[in-house]
């Protein structure tokens, strides 16, 4: 048998692939984070594994294991391989000849400011965006990443919004661009805050998503619209 | 009524959200990009508008016009807004006061680097990745760019690799950095070529993904083993 790798979108369950949600409803077994939504744990009649008891490690013996004699599919919060650790268990599949199939999925990356009404990339704005990793603020190249043309949006950075603006900040980013933060992008619960990058402050709840840059302020031009229409 | 931006993904029909697919159809009118699956565009039982033979301000009015009186489904390739130019048309129908709705979708970015066997973040390979359009190789920020922290993806730089690889590596990016150009990713006619950046040449088809840094190397790993299964 096999294992799939499913990305289940940024967290309203709509935004599913079709193919991610027909290999979902086929699989005898379902091991699924934490952040994926109900409704899609839901979909499945298999075995269902919360992947979130298990370290790393552990999750990929389980799917060696259980794939060698099951459809299992390892659903995954956004994308398996934008930050969802999903070629480390790509290689302990592929060194223990366990066949597997990536199904990508829709990604926060974009899909969460345009929630907001953020476009990443705009005409004469951005043409370019850098997405990183943030939970660990000290260790980024913030040197590199204040330099960076375009969109900067910050994975996992909403705990340490306010020490990542300073540290962009402290290396030439200017204070006054544009930013914003993200909680639990694209559901009902979602909250946006727009916000000077100098005036940043850490994320009241999580998943949060961090963007900066100039096409934040196209939020506004979209936003007032859409409540006027 | 209403305008829905509805993301296409990257290639592989099956690869459309359940949201978008359920707006497509439904749509009485859907207008339509050349690259998009043509098993999407029979999805869909409305009047159907070849996207291409229009400018983007005739793209706008038509979806203004058109989104007064009917559900208007503007299906574009990736994702709406990651050099999908979904702001603009956002941005005419914000103007308007006609409703719209932006209906993410799977990108390129990770989805086609997927499907050829490389994950752009991996665990101590890379935990950022940098996204770009590359149609005029002149005008970008090549120094940020040979700079940026991890992964580097070109959109729209097929046609102009060569020159892309020429610029990076005059401004201090190492020739030796592995690269992979995806010609028609996730689709049956993917065509993938890995070299050292020194080496790249221009895509022989379009449309073209160029995937630079030391992610490219993980692909060995897993498509050795892959065909081995």
């Amino acid at each position: 048998m096999s294992v799939a790798l499913v990305g289940a979108g940024p967290g309203d369950p709509g935004l599913i692939t079709v193919k991610g949600l027909a290999y979902l409803r086929e699989a005898d077994v379902l091991v699924y984070d934490r952040l994926v939504a109900p409704e899609l744990v839901a979909e499945s009649h298999g075995l269902k594994i919360d992947r979130d008891k298990l370290t790393q490690d552990e999750v990929n013996e389980l799917l060696v294991e259980l794939g060698r004699d099951n459809l299992v599919v390892r659903l995954k919060g956004g994308d398996p391989f934008l930050f969802g650790r999903g070629g480390e268990e790509a290689l302990a599949l592929a060194d223990a000849e366990v066949p597997f199939e990536i199904v990508p999925g829709v990604s926060s990356l974009a899909s969460v400011p345009g929630s907001a009404g953020i476009p990443v990339t705009h005409r004469g704005v951005s043409s370019a965006v850098t997405a990183f990793a943030a939970h660990d603020v000290e260790a980024l190249d913030a040197v590199a990443l204040a330099r960076a043309p375009g969109t900067l949006v910050a994975f996992m950075g909403g705990a340490n919004a306010r020490r990542l603006a300073q540290r962009l900040i402290e290396h030439g980013k200017p204070a006054s661009t544009p930013a914003a933060i993200i909680s639990r992008g694209t559901t009902e619960d979602e909250n946006v805050v727009v916000t000077p990058l100098g005036a940043l402050e850490d994320a009241v709840a999580t998943p949060a998503l961090v963007v900066i840059g100039d096409v934040v302020a196209v939020r506004e031009a979209l936003a007032v619209q859409r409540s006027a229409a």
